[in-house]
């Protein structure tokens, strides 16, 4: 039984997870965290985290930037394990980030759903093969008309994983109106479209002579992060001190 | 025998046009006009306009902006009706076609695809029903990597043909990379896509709650512009003084 | 207030449609109709229609082929309008339906969406453009794996649409790996691609001479239904006897 | 410089071929083979095979079954490699194949293209992670309405390189329209769509719970599948016997 507290217990994916760990007999939702709470869950909610007694094997995290610090240093006094899915953390924040993971397991990820994380790896590959053959590299990115950033975090998570391979060789481009040119060889323009409640849908195209290969990934539903964040909980229970990442918990999977 | 002289005759397009008139037996290519020539056309070529003394029923041109000022002037001298295909023209070029329009008979497109002008048509139609009905409007282009400019004149099209609807209300947004904030519902994202040898897609997405509806067209090689303009020339032989556009080509043919 | 009895209240689409009445300050689930009943449901629910005795504005109906009978029977007795999304009918069936249309108001529907039904209506015009310059005509449609029948009953309702307009001089082919030949021009192909827990895709394809139409609709949940059969019982209510369809529906809410 | 002999040289892809290798300063067109010739092209043409004397150091082959036989004894008795692209081979024809690899290299491939040999590649990965998590595979191929075969010799080859990974478990579904069921787990449906000018397009689906994954392959011209062939004869050159395929050519350009 994997012991579970969810940190961000109030928003939209803390209320799927809690739902997800309640339907799955291996597990148990021990506590909540979040700043606001009505008393609507059925397991114990705390405003402040540092007042969380309960002992787990792991905690979830879908929060805000903000809570992250205070999240990390409860992780490493409790000697807990965490699943970090909140985004947009600072640059001083991620490097407190691989602090803590040389005391305690840290999983940190931009998108948990199989399907991302599968196409992260397989980029890489297709990046190998084809942009030396002189394919251009461009991603589109979808998702509804209330969120806030742009480019997704998945989006820029699924450049990076590309650019790595390349020494970091590329550069991103989020506007070609402002110029008049042939398009350059080392960019990657990153589209982001916004409408409606489109979930998340990601494009990546390398375009050649004559012939485009694309990868898309379409989520339908909020769940699909969820599945991957209580997969990686079970998989983060007990591990040793390290950074971890979903392609570890794919590969453990097969 | 309608009687053309290709205006930009060695251009990319001037080419393909070339073939497809000379394919046409109600056709004939009596002249072409181009700043550069090596003789290789089985038709005259004149690099000065003013100096092509060649009877015709219509130019069709597909040039540059620079060029198009005495090509104006040349079809209100020698009264030939024009498809003109050249985009990016100046505000005072616009006006000066506006003027020309009174004159003779002048058809003007980004487009000249079937597709695309029938897309024009309905988008309004759609727009009308689901833009009330709180649907986000977004279009996303994909051209070939020795695309200048950004977005395409295509895409600015179909976007002015849903915008027109409104009395112009949308703003037209090229990057969200720089903003944090919800999408305005008064906004039309465009994107544009470059990449390899594409030679011209383009997405109308139209977003509402829990559904996606879009319109896309895609171009697999540059004769389907070719194959319009002709299509257009034939309609507008004959045609008194006045500004024409493809959807009347388009009613015509039904 | 309208007063709506919700015909298959306890199926996914009946449950779905209670949410929306609820929430909808002019409207009132009076009572529900279902063959096997837990008691959930904050409304009187009867499993004989023939013993309910609720006064009500308008039936919407999302149940099974077999019900259908005696559900028509009740409309007339009671001089009810009913919405009937029920798909799968028998001709006898169908023949009743129209009977009854000639006592009170029915609309008829595969689909209730607003951007399916928006298609339905610009895909005629697109076709009668379309298909006499030679484009060819395709439908693709994607649900998840517990659909039992296909291709769609909307997948169908597309085509048919199209086919009106052509005298029905269209076939209908399902599979092509049976032959060899090449594609005759009076056939639309359709497709039916089934997996996961896909919620609901089609796609209208026109294809010609280097460029093809595309026409695509996606489903992200199965509110976008519901939402439409609760539009469409606000305008049958008080209408007189008919047959009606959602494009009426549309029309009146521009 | 590498000397190749064009088998099929009149057809649609001998004469790109043609045009590819005479633009190459590395290689040699140093013959044709044809059934039919009309003296048109620039190299020697051999109605027959056996009387084709010229020395070369690999073979071309785009041309009909019927011709096969003759070609695989022409190259024994030579011992020049051939990069095999005629598809519809018959079960004892594919027997002579693999004995005539056995005395000299052979590369055989029912697509040439990059993007196509990539993707039968990360196609295994791909199926190898998702289809035990519960995804079902489904492929949708197009192409134009005078190709006579369906589904298409790639869409089958993108199949069985995904078959393979699992013993050959998964049926291949044409056609749903004939039963009433749920989706079987082993089976991978395929589609396929005709129309226009489509030169080939390939999608393969993994539908899962709320996520799909599609990989697809889009080509712009043919031009692509002699590029590949042209890339796989200079890669064949000089090889000892042995059955070869496009994918270690595409390993030894990285």
């Amino acid at each position: 039984m994997v012991k579970v507290i969810m940190h961000g217990c109030n928003g939209k994916m803390g209320q799927v997870i809690s739902g997800l760990i309640t339907a799955d007999p291996d597990m148990e939702l021990v506590a909540g965290i979040d700043a606001r709470d009505d008393g609507h869950n059925p397991y114990p909610v705390f405003t402040d985290i540092a007042k969380c007694d309960v002992a787990a094997d792991c905690i979830i995290d879908f929060s805000a930037a903000v809570a992250v610090d205070k999240l990390l240093n409860y992780c490493v006094e409790k000697k807990i394990p965490c699943v970090l899915c909140t985004t947009g953390l600072s640059e001083a924040q991620l490097a407190k980030v691989d602090e803590t993971a040389k005391k305690v397991a840290i999983l940190k990820s931009a998108n948990m759903s199989l399907g991302i994380n599968l196409m992260l790896k397989l980029l890489k590959e297709a990046a190998g093969v084809l942009a030396p053959a002189g394919f251009d590299i461009e991603i589109v990115e979808k998702h509804h008309n209330l969120k806030l950033d742009a480019p997704s975090g998945t989006a820029l998570a699924l450049a990076d994983s590309i650019n790595e391979e390349f020494d970091n060789e590329y550069e991103y481009v989020y506007d070609r109106s402002t110029r008049r040119e042939r398009r350059p060889k080392k960019e990657i323009g990153i589209s982001a479209v916004r409408g409606g409640t489109i979930v998340g849908d990601h494009d990546v195209i390398f375009a050649g002579a004559d012939e485009v290969v694309t990868f898309s990934h379409t989520a339908y539903s909020k769940a699909v992060f969820g599945k991957g964040a209580v997969q990686a909980a079970k998989f983060l229970a007990g591990k040793p001190a390290g950074m971890y990442n979903m392609s570890k918990v794919i590969d453990a999977a097969m």
